[in-house]
């Protein structure tokens, strides 16, 4: 039973070491339940307490303010590229959603808001192949809109927005899926933020989202009552059988993150782990890295090789070495190393000394 | 660390104990990885090998004809309700959704129904508080309806549609959440079958569904993506990141299955379970059966005791003896025992041992 390899998955991924163990050591006997947590009713008392703690922890890391509800739902992230434009377009009479096209993602979210009413794209980077985050224009902020949609971190690229915008009156939704509790984020510059779990929150098939009341109950008639955020509020997630394997797993995350100091800590050994990565990129003419300087993901660090022939021996020796999950996305190609907060700084000295012998090896 | 209690609870509910014990010795290392099934891409070949043979041992233990797509769909029976109509109320120009009402999930499935479109309820047993599964009048088969939509186990109260109709060209949509697998179904009886996987199929957080060709593609404009049968079935239910724990969960439950013998294996001792506590019912007036005899769930055996006073130290005495959950739904009270395939022999038994000894103490 080996763990001594490091898995760069970009999501699913890997969940910290401790979490794991826990995991495996709680398998068969949940509090002395002799079952599960994902064995036992969503509504016992043990389960539901579990659910209300989850809460409260990732209200504390993240200084959730109180006016803002905290739903569990079904599906991940993709799933609110529906929800966003069914719970939130009709708003306004005239409703309209803004969105910023930043990534692959961003793209999928417009194209499903397209379907639910008119919607308008205010910036795009998709004729520099989303290697920069797109600067929203001041004038695109309308106040008539429902709102503007963004995706903080591009994933299969590799690019963050540094700077979260104050966009006022206008609710901003913010897709965080990726970098959720991996550094800090003023939760008050947005009308509603969302995340699927399987990155830094645990497991795939659930995603949290935080609403600011006011935005609730203004979903379409035809809203599938599961889609439904204000239904997910009124009934504490509970609308119907959660996914319950997704919050356990996501409680034993947020308590790990809280030991290991919160997300200021978090974020500084993020910072440090990346910057590990881009060194080693920026040092040599060997590696070509994907996104704009400015515009660098500390979650996932995205890159090529100059000579491209070499990729199948790089995710070979990788692999021997036990550097997982290294290619890129099929959209982008070349290779890609996703570094959430369960990575440790180890996992990446590991992978930062093997790409540098990797060129003294084949440069 | 101890398994020698038996969880009667509804779903969430127990997996069998060799899946336990497998899920267990592979959390820290699947096939090698030296990671969890659901800590690796959904798109990397080994899960999607997983994926693949879940399928493959689904349509071999339930004989689905290959003209029937099988697709894996967020969130539970509760997300079909919406899924539905959203998918086959337009498949008839005036379309329109019959339901049976049998039970209090069959109503809340009418509940979403009739969000879509126009709905009838052509059987109800309401007014019998669900006892009995209605008969269903052949005046209500009209060939101008979209669908007819049965459960054919109702958890709650704990009957069971014995015979399944057949609708000739009416599509007959069954939610078959308790009791796939637990007995043979002749899936051509059915245009769609679905079910939540966390009775006899894992865990919650997501559904399969059974769905004969010709009946995809009809779907409401407005169908979120990821409710989409056609979307999902064209994408092997891959359009965005799936539930992994659970597909990984449902293999080893169906691998587990496999080796029981399959279905009609498995069918004879779920009659065999159920004969016992029915048995134990009928023997005495202290406990009273809440099914209509002809109607009784092989799944979910409820019943109360004639002095109610004595429903805690029933709870208490069963759970000093290691018999969990075993409290009836809060809509029905008084107690029930769920008892699908997982469950063995030997916890039904102890139950039926347990509630002899109960009645000659308390009786």
């Amino acid at each position: 039973m080996s763990r001594s390899v490091y898995n760069f998955a970009p999501g699913p991924a890997m969940l910290p070491r401790p979490v794991m163990d826990r995991l495996r050591s709680e398998v068969l006997d949940f509090e002395g339940l002799g079952a599960a947590a994902f064995e036992i009713s969503h509504t016992s008392p043990p389960f539901k307490r579990l659910l209300a703690e989850t809460e409260e922890m990732l209200r504390e890391l993240m200084a959730i303010p109180p006016d803002y509800k905290v739903i569990f739902c079904h599906g991940g992230a993709t799933m609110q590229f529906s929800m966003v434009p069914l719970n939130l377009m009709q708003r306004r009479p005239a409703g309209r959603g803004l969105y910023v096209e930043s990534g692959d993602f961003a793209r999928r979210a417009i194209e499903e808001g397209g379907r639910y009413g008119p919607i308008r794209v205010v910036a795009s980077s998709a004729t520099e192949r989303y290697a920069k985050v797109p600067t929203i224009p001041p004038e695109a902020l309308d106040l008539a809109a429902s709102y503007l949609h963004v995706t903080v971190n591009n994933t299969l690229i590799g690019t963050q927005m540094k700077e979260i915008p104050d966009t006022g009156d206008l609710p901003l939704v913010g897709d965080v899926t990726s970098e959720i509790l991996s550094r800090s984020l003023d939760v008050r510059r947005f009308g509603v933020l969302y995340a699927g779990a399987q990155k830094n929150l645990g497991v795939s098939g659930m995603s949290v989202a935080v609403i600011r009341e006011d935005l609730l109950g203004h979903a379409f008639p035809y809203t599938p009552n599961l889609l439904n955020w204000k239904t997910l509020a009124d009934t504490g997630s509970l609308a119907n059988t959660i996914h319950t394997f997704a919050v356990y797993a996501m409680h034993r995350v947020l308590e790990w993150t809280r030991e290991q100091g919160g997300v200021a800590a978090l974020s500084r050994v993020n910072e440090q782990k990346a910057a590990l990565l881009y060194e080693v990129l920026d040092t040599s003419d060997f590696y070509v890295p994907l996104a704009h300087p400015e515009h660098r993901s500390m979650l996932n660090v995205s890159f090529t090789l100059a000579d491209e022939t070499l990729l199948p021996t790089f995710l070979n020796e990788a692999l021997a070495e036990g550097l997982y999950a290294l290619k890129g996305h099929k959209v982008v190609g070349g290779l890609r190393a996703s570094i959430y907060n369960a990575m440790p700084l180890e996992g990446v000295q590991a992978l930062a000394q093997f790409m540098t012998g990797f060129v003294r090896r084949h440069g």
